[in-house]
C-alpha cells in the first residue's frame, strides 16, 4: 500500500511535469508573436519583380478603367431605346452613320434612328448606350441595317469606370501580389510598387555529428538535410535564408556566432543540437543574448516537441529539434506565421492548400496534444485515401513520401478508421 | 406557319453553329496534348537552386541514411534481453562501461549486464539494440544503473538503413522538387541533380487600342494588362516569359513576328485581338505559318470562349481572347496543363489549392458549356461562404477581388444556393 503510494506519487509527479513543460501551439505562438511588429523596411520596385511580394501600401486607382465607355462586342452602337421591340419577324431599321476605329477617340455622334459600326473594345460614339452584335444584325445595303432583336441600356457595353473608379481602393496593404493583381496595377498605368523587405532568417546549424553534404563522411557523423530544408521553407514564405555554416558544439564560438546573427538578421534559427549538452548550451546562450529570453523549452506536439521559442532584443529566435519531421512542423506552426508578421502578410483563411480524403485506419492520439500525421495520397474508386506515412520522426524520407499532414487538435483523442479528413497539403 | 418554319430552321442553324465551333475543354487540350512531347532540354543545377524545379532524372539512394544504427534520445545504450522485466518497483542493475561521443565511431562494445552512455544521434555501440532514456535510469553511482523500465530491440533507435536503403528510389522524376526532398537528397550527399529546363513561353501582344502602362494613353486606348498577368501566370507554371511587345493590327509585321517566334519559344502565345479583323488576320497568320495549324476555334467555356488552339511544327500556340477574366481561364484550362507536359510535371491529383464552401444564391449555367465563377471567400459563424463576383469577363477587378473560382461543369445546370461547393483557390 505505501509502495502503491509511492508509485502513484511518481506518476502524478511525471504528468506534471509533462503539463508544465510543454505548451500548447496557439499558446506559444502568441506568446512569440505579441513580441512582433512588422518589419518598416520597404522597397520600391517595378511590377514585373513584384510577383508573390506583399504589398505595404493601399493603392487608390489614379483613373477610371477602362476609362471611356467601351465594346464588348463586334456590332453597331445604337441607342438602346431604337431597338425596342425588334425581332427577327419584325426588325427595326437603321441607318449606319460611320465607324469606330480601334485605339482612337471618336468625335462621332448617334441620334434616333441612327447606329455606327464598332469594333470589341471599340469607343462608344456620343448618343450611344448599347450594342448590337454583328449576329443579331442583318446589313441591308451599306447605309442600312435590319435589328433582329432588341437591346438593352448599356447591354454589350463596358462603362467608362465599371472595371475600375477613380479613386476606389484596388489593392489593400498586406497582400501577396498575384499575376492578376499585377495585372490590374499594369492596367492603372502603375509602374512600381512599395512592397515590404523580405526578412533575413538566419540559420545556425550546430551539433559535432553534422557535416556539409559535399563533405566525405565518416561513420558516426551525418551530413545537413535541416538547413536545406529550411533554406526551402524560408524562401517559399517569403524570407530571405542565411545559412551561418555547420557549428561545433563548443560554447564561445556557438555564442559569437549567435549574437552577431542577433544583430545582421530579423529571425535566428538555430537547427540541431539534440544532445543533452549542446540543448543546454543552445538555451543559456540565447538565454543571456537578451531580454526577454527564453519564453517557452517544449511544445505539446508530435513531431516537434522540443522547440525552443525566445525574443532576443526584440527579434524572434528558435532553437529547433534536430529530427527532419520536427523541423518541418515546427516551421509550419511557428516560424511560417513569425515570417508572416514580419512581412504584414495575414491570410490564415487561405494560407494552405487542402484536399478531402478518407483515412484507411484508426490513429490514435492524446488529449492535450496536436499531432501532425504525415499522409500519402492515392485515388482509390475516384476518391481520395489518405495513407499514414509512419515511421520516426528523425526519418526524412516520411516527409519525402508523404503529399501533406493531417492535423489531430489537442482536444481530439484520434480519427476512425474510414472517416473524412482534411489533408493540408505541402506547398 | 412559313414564317414560323423559317424561324425555327433559324434557331436550329444558330444551335448547330454553336455545336460544331465550340470545343468542349477536355476534347481541346487532349487534340493539343497529343501533340507534345516533354523537352529534351536539360539543366544540372546545384540543390540550393532547385527548389520548385521538376526533376528529369530518377534519383536512387547512393548508400543508406543515416548510415549506422543511432540513438533518439539520450540515454543508455543496452541490450533489449537485460531490460526484461524491469519496472519502478523492481529494476534491473547494468554496468556502465564507458561513453560514446557525437560524430565519432565508436569501438566500444557490451556485452550481458553492460551498458554505455549514448547522446541522441550517438552511434550504437556493438553488442547494444536499444537505448533507454535517461528518464528511465536511475543512476546509483558511476559505474552503475538502475533499469525502471523494459525496452523492446530496437527501442529508440534508427538503424542504418531506416530512412532510406541503398538503391531504393528516393525521387522519382518528374516530381517538382519541395524543401524537404532537397533536404533528403543534401542527407544523402548528392548535391547537383538533373531538371527539366524551363520552356520558353512567348507573349505577341496585338490591338491598335493597347499601349504600354507606362506610355501616356489616350482616349479610346487601354492599357497592356493580359502580358502582366500572363508573365505571372507562366513563371507561377514553371516558364520563362519573353515578351514581344505590342504589335500593332498589320499582317506583314504580325506574321514576322510570329514566325520568329515559333523558332525562338517553346510555346507562343498571341494575345489580345479581341476584333473581328485582328482575330481573321491571327487565325490565317496562325494557319499559314506550319501544321497541323488550328486544331480549334472556339471552346465551350465561360469566360474564355474565343480561344483559338494550334500546333505550329510541333510547338503549341494560343490565340487567346482580349479579356483579363477570360485570360485567366484560357491560362488555366490550356496552357499550365501545356508547360506542365513540357517540363514533365505530372501531378494533376494535387495541383490546385481547394478549399470547400457555401455558395449563397443560385447559379444558372447551360448544359454542354464549363463555367467558371470568380468568387470571394468570407467566413461567417465559423464557414466559409464564397460570393460569386459577377461582372463582365473583360473586367479585370473581378479577378483581383476574387479569391478562387467555383467550376461548373459542361453535365451540371448550375449551383444551387446554399449548396456546398468546392472553391479553386488562385496561386
Amino acid at each position: 500500500m505505501v509502495f502503491n503510494l509511492a508509485l502513484r506519487r511518481k506518476t502524478l509527479h511525471r504528468i506534471k511535469m509533462f503539463e508544465r513543460s510543454y505548451i500548447p501551439i496557439k499558446e506559444g505562438l502568441s506568446k512569440i508573436l505579441t513580441h512582433i511588429k512588422p518589419l518598416d523596411k520597404t522597397e520600391v520596385i517595378k511590377i514585373e519583380d513584384a510577383y508573390d511580394r506583399v504589398i505595404c501600401e493601399d493603392i487608390y486607382s489614379p483613373e477610371d478603367l477602362p476609362g471611356f465607355d467601351r465594346s464588348t462586342v463586334d456590332g453597331f452602337a445604337v441607342r438602346a431605346e431604337d431597338t425596342y421591340g425588334a425581332s427577327e419577324t419584325s426588325p427595326q431599321y437603321l441607318k449606319v452613320c460611320g465607324e469606330v476605329f480601334m485605339g482612337m477617340p471618336t468625335n462621332l455622334e448617334i441620334s434616333k434612328g441612327q447606329c455606327i459600326k464598332i469594333p470589341t473594345g471599340g469607343m462608344l460614339p456620343t448618343g450611344a448606350n448599347a450594342v448590337l452584335m454583328f449576329e443579331d444584325a442583318q446589313v441591308v445595303n451599306e447605309d442600312t441595317i435590319e435589328v433582329l432583336r432588341a437591346v438593352t441600356v448599356y447591354e454589350n457595353v463596358i462603362l467608362k469606370d465599371e472595371d475600375i473608379k477613380k479613386g476606389e481602393i484596388v489593392i489593400k496593404k498586406g497582400k501577396k501580389l498575384r499575376p492578376q493583381d499585377i495585372g490590374a496595377l499594369a492596367g492603372l498605368g502603375i509602374t512600381e510598387v512599395k512592397v515590404c523587405a523580405k526578412p533575413i532568417v538566419s540559420i545556425i546549424s550546430t551539433g559535432d555529428e553534422i557535416v556539409s553534404p559535399s563533405t566525405k563522411k565518416v561513420l558516426g557523423q551525418v551530413r545537413d538535410i535541416n538547413s536545406f530544408t529550411l533554406d526551402g521553407l524560408i524562401r517559399q514564405s517569403g524570407g530571405i535564408t542565411k545559412k551561418l555554416g555547420i557549428i561545433k558544439d563548443d560554447y564561445t564560438t556557438l555564442k559569437g556566432v549567435f549574437q552577431s546573427a542577433i544583430k545582421d538578421s530579423d529571425v535566428v534559427l538555430i537547427s540541431g543540437g539534440t544532445s543533452a549538452g549542446i540543448k543546454d548550451m543552445t538555451s543559456s546562450i540565447i538565454q543571456e543574448a537578451g531580454n526577454p529570453g527564453i519564453l517557452f523549452h517544449g511544445v505539446s506536439v508530435k513531431p516537434g516537441k522540443p522547440l525552443i521559442g525566445a525574443i532576443v532584443n526584440g527579434k524572434p529566435v528558435f532553437g529547433l529539434p534536430g529530427h527532419p519531421a520536427a523541423i518541418f512542423v515546427s516551421f509550419d506552426t511557428f516560424i511560417r506565421p513569425v515570417i508572416e508578421k514580419l512581412i504584414s502578410y495575414d491570410n490564415t483563411l487561405l494560407r494552405y492548400k487542402k484536399v478531402r480524403a478518407i483515412m484507411p485506419k484508426n490513429i490514435h492520439s492524446i488529449s492535450g496534444r496536436t499531432d501532425f500525421i504525415r499522409v500519402k495520397l492515392t485515388e482509390q474508386d475516384g476518391k481520395l485515401v489518405a495513407t499514414p506515412i509512419l515511421g520516426k520522426s528523425g526519418l526524412i524520407n516520411t516527409l519525402v513520401k508523404a503529399d501533406g499532414i493531417v492535423i489531430i487538435e489537442d482536444d481530439a483523442l484520434g480519427i476512425n478508421a474510414h472517416q473524412e479528413v482534411e489533408v493540408r497539403l505541402f506547398d
